[in-house]
């Protein structure tokens, strides 16, 4: 069916070499092992005793040997070739293992001056490990030379990818478990060398690490034939080479081998495309690596097979502390690596463990690569005024929200043509929401077949399409952590898609804001839009207003939500959020044709605020607290208020009502809860603490009470929102559905407000004719009542 | 690289049987174009005017005719094999497709008998699509045969294996996108065949649909070299058979030997295996059909290209209602089909159009297996006394509940043995998660290699298990929907990664329950264990409470949660969500050992009312009302609760306390907002009006202000969970780091209650001074104080 499967020449390392190579693969398992089990006595310098072993036994050791293997040649080949290189460390659920190597390379000690490279340095990463109070059991921000934490499992090569994107020299190692790569992200992630351009990006290197078994099984890939997994890894568009073993020798052997080919076919390829012009796309290289779970780890432990098994997985030999048998085979197994021959008195790595080791930032735990701050430039954003739409009278002329933003979006794109920091990733939807400005500045990357009829496809486009959520969050968080900047956009339903994924992002941050070594980065910034008022094309499966729901259950000084609501405050809003660093930003804003609110200067007043009355839009007196607040968040809810505002303007000109705007979701919250929050009394002040509030809220009503329940006019505050009832209708019709239309926000403040008296009750009984009106109306003639749609601000 | 892709011979056909099939996809064809724009003249009988055109013109003609093509195939084999089939149709938007198919064969007018095979009804069809008030624009619950809504994109690979497992006379062909392919959900879908056994499972056939584009971009998948392309699906385990062509006749005649041949091969592979004993994993059959997008649409408007390009993806001809041109150009397109050779003058389908069509239920649109409550039995389930643990005093003994719950599945697990309607699917946690009695009963299926090392394999299993929560997720919807049972057990953190994937699912459970002739189906019931309390091994970021609030944003008719707090109630949530029917169900329990609280008769009652205070638990003199509630929901918070309750009867006894636990979370809610929601006499009767009530939650803290905002004694309402402060250390260090302690709590409580004096001031003291030990106690000895691990109910 296909060709052999290709295995390496295995002549490439000098017996020195290999015993070199060992002697710094050994002592990586050693520190490995250490770190799961002991609290003491690191050295082995006197017979393990239970009270050098930790209470509580927690890590993964199976993993650990083949992520050691692999840091181990990846530093001979970096030291050999001067390789600019990053490794993204898939099951990084493997903490030891790049904690081990961080500290041999002597990065460790360089990040963390308290854990130094001798015998109390040692014990200090031992007992560290998984210890309250000491780092976490898999790779995370604490970890040195990591974009990625490994323990959700599926974005290690999308990660890959985003790294490798605009940086040409760059070679990013990505080892996937076989586990791993069950998951649909990682699946669907095997075709993103479709989308990376030889001549301006980095490459990058998938080393499939077959070790069998994931937690309690076997996995798909490590037993399938070998002729078909070759066939899949090729239709991945790939050429691999297969490594396979579990004796040491013939390992290192074959794995330098194949690592000097790999590398040697992606100065190949670079060259073909940089200097010979070469535009098909290449066939990449890949490593298959084939070698036993837990592989050095003790083969059975109380009668049952352990390396080379699932029990390998996390900690083989549990009863340590309480059982003889088990000390003495732990004492054996890390005596096994033979550490008097790695470690000097001083506990000192060895010269020949070092051999290998590259230097400065060149190695893996110390480049900036792994700290994308240090490499961040600031985004050139152009003036504003350029882009904004000019104001007559509020809610008379309209605009796409996201086609303004879309120039804005085009002119950065130009600004960072030669600089290429800068990137725009969605689903497929760039044109559809309305940001196809950006192809005047650059195409959609893209190097598979190309035919006439297509636009804007180029092989150096920074747009990035794909109908995957997870590999445009995947590619943009690579992207992102090594130091550039970038915008997701995407319909708002299907942000939640990626919820798991934001998750990890946002634990990321939230922890790496706690590092001082780690620099700030580029804020990861979504712009949902096709939201849920407007599915005309798809209805109810596409109506989800809850991403924002689901960002602000996380920390508070990551998370950001905004819902702008017309093109200005749009502007204002992407031009904020784009210079920001270390949060994540949810930007809520139309695509369909909506109303100018505010000039560019109010908008940005407005925008400073986050919320705050629009007097225009109101009928206060200014003296006295007004009857009623009608609160608005988000372009549809606005434009419902306003009319509700005109309405009640006109037929009950004598309430004194007061229309506010919220923008900043996270202004609604208490002061001491958020770095946004109000203060009570700015609250009481916009709100009132008596007065009847009517919200209309653009996702789910609950929110902005879990927002707002600790104010004091929280007993007066009634929300309108979604509350999931859709399906293919009409834009206002969805409004009416969900009880967010003007005629029913109309009906709420005559309920709400006392003594209105007999023409309030009247007004009460046309609003409600008017929605027994448009229920007639809509399923006779498929549109919205005349006087919906020729709406327009009349204040 | 590979052998030849291999395209099928083409003389299957007769040309009469050719004619016949082209009749049938003219006809689809015609009725599809017809409801994206007509209200009126449905037969052309007059001219085509502007007023027979609907004002907003919506849906997805791209995918229609390629839907339709696979259709009209589908037909003739079912009636020539008399096989029992079910599609899934991945690019379900093209809902006018199937629409048009059903309404073709007759099932339409069988399920809505107002809406018959004739000219008029043909009128309704089109004017309802996609019109307010009539139905969506993709295949929908609405939609006769339908098991899967094609908007979100990404499950209807796992769809249909799904609804394949245990349906062994099934074939489920699976119509895949090429734009669906690119998701990572369907990307991990294809290896779902190393799960299917060809004995007791049914097969499926995939169709990869490659037209070339999705909405404004070419797909990967139809720029991949045919080589390439065969290669990845060779290494998918399959035995591809490639059909392409943009001349109808000689496509007819490809793919209908296309069909013949998957189908023979499918026959053979069942023989084989069912017959001969062969237990290798077959090569299944695929077929690859590459037609152009848009098919038979317009070849180009104003001047540009659509057929063949991502121009027809929606409404190829947009300004039919004003422009002339665009007009008469419907107006060809429609007459294009001669409908006057397909349609009789009453509007009924003529013979030749329908030569091909199924009868009675072996039809797509009328079989049972798409409408599973008809095929679905009642699961056994045994009685919980079986399994139930014996308590003596609560609070004294131990159990991991989710063991205890094993048991008790293995017994249904069992008793299925013969009808094979109940699986357990996860992402390779089930012996992790403690339920590993299961395999007591049956195996974890698996159809790939073995090994001697591996355990609980088998090819028959009804364990599913797989690293991929969406293939667990998408499997166990398929299989719910074609009439059987089923549990998905998860870390609870990941089933964020199915987020998006459960919205669908309760938005399709929401319709169909107002669907009278959709029967009821089987919850679809996770069970949240290894949860945010409990990480030990890994830390931060597998911490996560907020799936519960991602499913109480959805349609309460279709939500519960569930939270029992040990394993006598978890049987008894068990025992109700298993035999619940259209619900989805999220259960959180503990797997690790923890306290049995109550009698499995207590459990029923206590489950029963779903909220209730623990009179045993508290200090009530039963008179007057408690000085305090404390409030619990969740094993850890339940823990916390009672040994702070335990410190108050112990150092404050003269305050009344009364214990509440919460099982329900939705009783929390208004009795108009969810069926469970308390009226508010009964919550202010068990919580009180006015007393502090301090509130322990398993999750984030807001969700339960969010429940009970409304409530009189909110204001008195005071919540502790988790606020995204975690790490590698030990549970009781995590409720500390999160303020959920039991010390905590009493200080919370002395924080609350007015008038408490000078012993309860002291008592504070203590509390706050055991939690300084506790930090300094932890970061030396890595384990929690003696008075914690040593903790049991003393009351």
């Amino acid at each position: 069916m296909t060709s052999t499967p290709r295995t390496p020449p295995a002549d490439v390392l000098s017996a020195a070499e290999v015993a070199d190579l060992d002697a710094h693969w050994r002592a990586a398992n050693y520190l490995s092992v250490g770190q799961i089990y002991l609290m003491a006595n690191p050295l082995l310098t006197e017979p393990l005793a239970p009270e050098h072993i930790k209470p509580r036994l927690l890590g993964h050791w199976g993993t650990s040997p083949g992520l050691n293997l692999v840091h181990t040649h990846l530093n001979r080949v970096i030291k050999a070739r001067g390789l600019s290189a990053l490794c993204v460390w898939g099951p990084g659920h493997g903490g030891p293992a790049v904690l081990a190597n961080s500290w041999l390379e002597g990065s460790y000690s360089e990040t963390y001056p308290g854990i130094g490279r001798d015998a109390a340095g040692m014990g200090a990463l031992f007992k560290q490990f998984s210890f309250p109070g000491g780092v976490p059991s898999h790779v995370a921000p604490e970890t040195p030379g990591s974009i990625h934490e490994g323990g959700e499992l599926g974005y290690a090569l999308t990660h890959a990818y985003g790294a490798a994107f605009d940086h040409p020299d760059l070679v990013v190692a990505c080892v996937i478990g076989d586990g791993e790569a069950e998951t649909g992200p990682l699946a669907a992630s095997w075709h993103s060398n479709k989308f990376l351009d030889p001549v301006h990006d980095g490459a990058v290197l998938p080393i499939l690490h077959l070790n069998g078994y994931k937690i309690a099984n076997p996995t798909v890939l490590a037993r399938l034939p070998e002729d078909e997994l070759d066939a899949l890894l090729r239709g991945y568009g790939h050429d691999p080479l297969h490594v396979e073993g579990d004796e040491p020798e013939a390992v290192h052997r074959a794995l330098a081998a194949a690592l000097d080919l790999a590398l040697d076919r992606i100065a190949a390829v670079r060259r073909a495309a940089r200097e010979d012009g070469v535009t098909e796309r290449p066939r990449w290289p890949l490593i298959v690596l084939r070698t036993p779970k837990g592989w050095t780890g003790p083969k059975e432990v109380d009668g049952l097979p352990v390396e080379g098994t699932w029990r390998a997985h996390q900690v083989p030999l549990p009863g340590v502390r309480d059982d003889p048998d088990h000390l003495r085979a732990l004492e054996a197994w890390m005596r096994s690596y033979r550490p008097e021959e790695l470690f000097d008195p001083s506990g000192r790595p060895t010269a020949q463990v070092l051999r290998y080791v590259p230097e400065g930032p060149a190695r893996l735990g110390a480049t900036p690569y792994a700290n994308g701050g240090l490499l961040l430039r600031d985004l050139p954003l152009p003036p504003l005024e350029d882009h904004a739409v000019p104001i007559d009278r509020p809610g008379t002329a309209l605009h796409e929200p996201t086609r303004v933003l879309g120039g804005l979006l085009e002119e950065v794109m130009a600004a960072t043509a030669g600089r290429r920091d800068f990137r725009v990733v969605g689903p497929d939807e760039t044109a559809s929401n309305r940001l196809d400005a950006l192809y005047e500045a650059t195409g959609k990357a893209w190097q598979a077949r190309t035919l006439p009829t297509d636009e804007h496809l180029s092989r150096d486009g920074r747009v990035m399409e794909v109908l995957s959520e997870h590999l445009c969050q995947g590619w943009l968080e690579g992207y992102l952590l090594t130091g550039r900047h970038g915008l997701f956009s995407s319909y708002e339903a299907f942000a939640h898609i990626v919820d798991s994924m934001v998750n990890q992002h946002i634990k990321w941050l939230r922890t790496s804001r706690r590092l001082p070594w780690r620099r700030p980065i580029a804020s990861l910034n979504y712009l949902l839009t096709s939201h849920v008022w407007r599915q005309d094309h798809n209805g109810f499966s596409h109506q989800d207003p809850g991403f924002v729901d689901h960002v602000l259950n996380k920390s508070p000084e990551v998370v950001r939500v905004y819902l702008p609501p017309d093109a200005n405050t749009l502007l204002v809003t992407a031009g904020h959020v784009l210079a920001s660093r270390d949060y994540v930003n949810v930007v809520v804003a139309g695509k369909q044709p909506g109303f100018d609110w505010l000039t560019l200067d109010q908008a940005r007043a407005h925008c400073a605020r986050g919320a705050g009355a629009w007097e225009w839009a109101g009928t206060e007196d200014g003296g006295r607290e007004p009857d009623v607040v009608l609160a608005c968040a988000g372009d549809v809810p606005t434009l419902e208020t306003l009319a509700a505002a005109s309405l009640l303007r006109h037929h009950l000109p004598e309430l004194a009502v007061r229309v506010v705007n919220v923008v900043d979701m996270t202004r609604l919250l208490p002061h001491g809860e958020h770095p946004h929050g109000m203060p009570d009394a700015e609250y009481d002040a916009l709100f009132t603490r008596d007065k009847p509030v009517i919200f209309a809220y653009h996702g789910y009503p609950w929110l902005v009470h879990r927002l707002a329940y600790r104010r004091a006019g929280h007993p007066h505050l009634h929300v309108r929102g979604y509350k999931e009832e859709g399906t293919t209708t009409t834009p206002f019709d969805m409004v009416v559905r969900n009880d967010l239309d003007r005629y029913r926000l109309v009906m709420d403040v005559i309920d709400r407000v006392p003594g209105l008296g007999v023409r309030a009750v009247a007004l009460r009984q046309a609003m409600a004719d008017v929605r027994t009106r448009h229920h007639d109306w809509i399923r006779e003639h498929g549109t919205d009542l005349p006087e919906v749609a020729d709406w327009s601000w009349d204040g």
